[in-house]
């Protein structure tokens, strides 16, 4: 059996997902697309890179594959399912974002009334070797569709099927995973801004080296994630719906989107440091 | 020289401080005293343990002695202070609170409208190490009032005296610190609790074992310490504050006292589990 496989749009974790896909049994190298129309130089030439064929637009690629694999920033999942709904597209629609259950639920709205399968799907871990979580659907475990679209990835990625949690479980697990990695990630670099503008920035290092000996050397290496704030304010959103809606809390990520979109302005900065990030943190100037 | 010192109140931290000023190289022991009329067993238990004289009021108290040192709740910090600054105490007082530099300076005005000279402190560590930060005063440096104070404390404190920061520091140092520790315990409640709520709280201890291989042990630990939470949400609210003030997001630790101040239950619980410390977020149960 040969799979079809759409994929809108390889930024560096999308490519990462393509070439699974290309590495993986069931597909001919042939058959994994992507629609090229508008988008920029950078994807152009990822998706060169990995040798998936372009097919122009969303349109166009929707009447090719089987399978369409959403990886996009969570702001636009949403559209990204409305604009292939429109097709009546009526193959498995994979959304691998970083967004809610409840945007999910959306996402799957939308797709299912343009006659698409919906799959929940999310990635943790980085490009080099991401783990695509994928919920089981109704029909049950690994056994069910999930299980087999599992089956259509290579490295370097891992599928797995989440037996528990029901028709969300993968975006579910998204948002609370990246809820710590990403939430102390911002945190970090808030309490490094604050103890810099009360003048204990010093202090606070040395009292780490004796006592939380890993936090310094993790503030450094974090700085350069600054650059990719500029996407990560919006899936603290959706971390924060998510605690909301399950009772909690969801002051936490309101405050990290808040840092990463003060950060938004080192987007493909070439040299970022710990000092450029908490200057714009603290006074709009890197 | 002779020092006499009053301790108000001794907590279980209280207690260790004093216990520093006991074995400190200047204070004869009976020179130690504290103000018993009102305080819990267990604090008068603690006190009579390491050989603190009782000497019954806080107004008694000031009359006897050169240095109080103030170490409560955050929330009684201030009004601590004005019980002694109505005695028009002329000695230093010295605040160890976990309280914000804006708290602190209020604490400031009390206690120097009353007579008395107001040095700025902080704990970090646990009872059987702490280091008892002390802001440098005008004066200046490790040379000044602070100096002096530090050299009274000897095992278990490390008393450790701040060059930079300003009259506040002991108390910004503090925020920044505590805003990591007790902030990302708090966060660590929130989401496995958001897990279990989701169903993939076994998904997300996988997951963890994989690529957070800490974080399972350290929630399990960090259980115990629902224990204090009755004592941290204010303390969450006075970092919130603090940051704030330096220009930065609030909802980190609006979200941390939140979480805490729903754990305020398992106060002297004697036995307290993750399944308990998660439903008492969940659905105010243990």
């Amino acid at each position: 059996m040969t799979t079809a496989v759409g994929v809108l749009h390889p930024g560096e974790m999308g490519a990462a997902l393509a070439s699974g896909l290309l590495s993986g049994a069931p597909v001919d190298g042939a058959d994994v697309v992507w629609a090229g129309e508008g988008r920029s130089p950078a994807t152009r030439a990822r998706a060169e890179e990995i040798g998936l064929v372009d097919v122009g637009t969303p349109e166009v690629l929707v009447t090719r594959v089987d399978l369409v694999v959403s990886i996009c920033p969570p702001e636009a999942a949403v559209a990204t399912a409305r604009r292939v709904a429109a097709t009546r597209f009526g193959g498995t629609y994979l959304d691998a974002n970083a967004i809610s259950p409840a945007t999910a639920a959306e996402v799957a709205e939308v797709v299912t009334a343009g006659g698409g399968a919906y799959l929940d799907g999310a990635v943790i871990g980085g490009p080099a070797a991401p783990r695509l979580h994928l919920a089981a659907d109704a029909a049950g475990g690994s056994g069910g569709r999930a299980g087999t679209i599992a089956e259509l990835f290579g490295a370097p990625v891992e599928a797995v099927v989440l037996d528990e949690g029901g028709p969300f479980a993968a975006s579910a697990l998204k948002m609370v995973y990246a809820g710590w990695t990403k939430g102390t990630t911002a945190l970090l670099f808030a309490l490094a801004a604050a103890a810099e503008r009360l003048g204990v920035g010093e202090a606070l290092r040395a009292e780490w080296e004796l006592s939380q000996p890993a936090l310094p050397a993790r503030l450094d290496t974090s700085a350069g994630a600054g650059r990719k704030a500029w996407r990560w304010g919006r899936e603290m959103d959706e971390i924060a719906h998510t605690l909301a809606a399950a009772g909690l809390p969801d002051g936490f990520h309101a405050g990290a989107a808040d840092v990463y979109d003060r950060l938004a302005a080192l987007k493909d900065a070439s040299d970022v440091t710990v000092e450029g990030v908490l200057a714009l943190l603290l006074d709009g100037e890197a």
